[in-house]
C-alpha cells in the first residue's frame, strides 16, 4: 500500500512535469523530436538524478512500463493541443507547482526508505522536485526559470519539515505525505498570487 | 563472443561521438582543454548517462583503459588537423549518425542483459545514442542540434523496433545489431540526402 | 586515519567551491533560491558525478550531515557578505583553484581505493575538480569558464601524475595528496600570473 500510493502521486508528478516540459518545448518552436526529449527529460529528470544518486538502480521509469506509456500518451496529447496552446496562461504554473509537491514528497518518502537522514531526505526532495525544471530550461538554453522570481524551494523546504514535523503526531505516512504536499502546492501558489517574492538582496548594495 | 562484438561497435561509436565533439569544440574556438573536455563528454556522455541509470558501475570506460587512450589519440588527431577543417563540410553529419547508430544498438543489448523490457530497452538507446550530442551543444551554449531539423529519434526508434522484431526470426544477436545500426544510418542519411523532414506542426496555429 | 584526511580535503574544496557557485550567482543576480542551489550544485556537483560514476552509493555528501550544515553555513556568509563583494577581486580564482585542487586529489585516491588503474583515476580527478565549476556556468547560461583560457586540466592532469609517480617513493598517501595538491595549485597560479597559456592553435588556421 505505501509503494502503491507512493507510486501514484509519483505519476501524477510525471503527468505535470512532462506537460511543462512539452509546453515549453513546443513555445520555443522545437521540432516534434525536441519536444519528444522535453517531454520526457522534465518528466523523468529529477527523478533519474534521485535514483542515481540514492543508488536505486536501475531507475524507477525503468522498472515497468507505466511511465513511459503514460509520458507517450502525454506527448501525443500536447501534440495534438499545440493550436489551443495560447489558452494554457496559468497552466504551465499550475503543472509545475503539482508536479513540484508531488515529486519533493515522493523523494523525501524513498530517501527515508533507504534510511537517510531527515535533512538529507528534505535536500533529496528539493532536488527531485527542480532538477527536472532546471534540465529543461537548460535544454532550451534558458537560465533556469526557478532561479529567477519565485519561492519554489521555500515551498518545497517548508514542505519538508511540515512532513517530518507530522510525522511525530500522524503515524500514517500517506496522510502526512498529501498534508505536506498540500503545503508546498499552498506556499507556491498563494506567493504568486498574493504577489509575494524572497527578499530582494541587491538593493543593499 | 557477444560482449567482444558489442564493446567493438562501442568503440566504434565512441571514435566517431570523440571526433565530432572535437570539431565542435574547435568551430566554436575553444581552447586545447576546452577541446580535450568536449572529446571526451561527447564520446562518453551517452554511455556514461546508460550505466549510471541502469546500474553498471563503475560505467563502462572506467573499466580498461581502451577507451581513454583512444579518446586521447582521437584528441591529438583532431588538434593535428585543425587546418584542414573546412573539408570536413559533412563529416560532423556522418559521425554523429554512426556514433548515434551504434550506441543505440549497444545500448539495446545492454538493457536486455539486465533484464529491461523492450520498449524500456528502446528508450535508453536513443538516450543513449542521443545524449553525447546533446550535453556537447549546451556545453557549446547552444540549443541542441537534435531538437532543430532531425529525424534522430526517429531513426533510432525504427532501428530498436527492427531490433526486436529481427530477433523473432534470426538468432544470432550480432546479426541483428549490424541490421539495426544500418537501417537507422539508412534512415537518418536519407532523410537528410532526399530532404525529409518531420511534419511542421506550428504551420496549424 | 586515511578517510579523516580525505574528508577534510574534500570538505575544504566543497567550501571553496560553495562560494565559487555562490559569487557566481550573485554577480549575475540571480535570487535567493538560484544563489542557494548555484552554492549547493557547484561544491557536490564534481563529487557527485564521480560518486554516481564509480558507483560508491548513496554518494557522499548524503553520508552525514556535514557537508548539508556546511554548505548552508556557507551559503549564509556568502548572502551576507553581498555588499563586499566588489572587494573579491581575484577571490573566485583562489577558491576555485583550491577547490580544483583539493577535489583533484581526493577524486584519485577514492578512485584507486576502488581498484581503478591510475589513467583511469587521474581521468576521474580531473572530471570531480572540473564539473562542479562547468555545471555552475551552464546553469548560468555560459560557455564554461575552464573551456577559454586557462590550464585547469594541465594543472590536474600534472598533479595526478605527481600524485603516481610519488607514490613509488613516499608511502604516507596522505603526504603525497598534500604535495600534488600543492602541485596543483603552484601550476595554475604561476600560469596565471607568469601569464602563461596553453598554445592557441587557432593561428596555424
Amino acid at each position: 500500500m505505501f509503494f502503491t500510493f507512493h507510486n501514484t502521486v509519483e505519476l501524477l508528478g510525471i503527468i505535470a512535469f512532462a506537460f511543462s516540459g512539452a509546453l515549453a518545448a513546443i513555445q520555443k518552436k522545437l521540432d516534434v523530436f525536441g519536444i519528444l526529449v522535453l517531454t520526457f527529460v522534465t518528466a523523468i529528470g529529477g527523478g533519474t538524478l534521485r535514483d542515481m544518486m540514492i543508488g536505486s538502480l536501475p531507475v524507477s521509469w525503468m522498472k515497468d512500463l507505466e511511465t513511459i506509456i503514460t509520458l507517450i500518451v502525454c506527448y501525443l496529447i500536447a501534440l495534438f493541443f499545440t493550436k489551443y496552446i495560447r489558452k494554457f496562461h496559468h497552466t504551465m504554473f499550475w503543472l509545475d507547482t503539482i508536479g513540484l509537491a508531488f515529486f519533493c514528497v515522493v523523494a523525501i518518502a524513498k530517501a527515508i526508505s533507504f534510511g537517510l537522514h531527515p535533512i538529507v531526505a528534505v535536500a533529496i526532495g528539493t532536488i527531485s522536485g527542480c532538477f527536472g525544471g532546471i534540465i529543461r530550461d537548460v535544454l532550451l538554453n534558458e537560465i533556469p526559470y526557478v532561479f529567477r522570481k519565485d519561492v519554489y524551494a521555500s515551498a518545497c523546504i517548508s514542505g519538508g519539515v511540515m512532513y517530518f514535523g507530522l510525522l511525530k503526531f500522524i503515524t500514517d505516512e500517506n496522510l502526512v505525505s498529501i498534508i505536506a504536499g498540500f503545503v508546498i502546492i499552498t506556499i507556491r501558489a498563494s506567493a504568486r498570487y498574493l504577489n509575494l517574492h524572497m527578499p530582494d538582496i541587491y538593493k543593499k548594495g
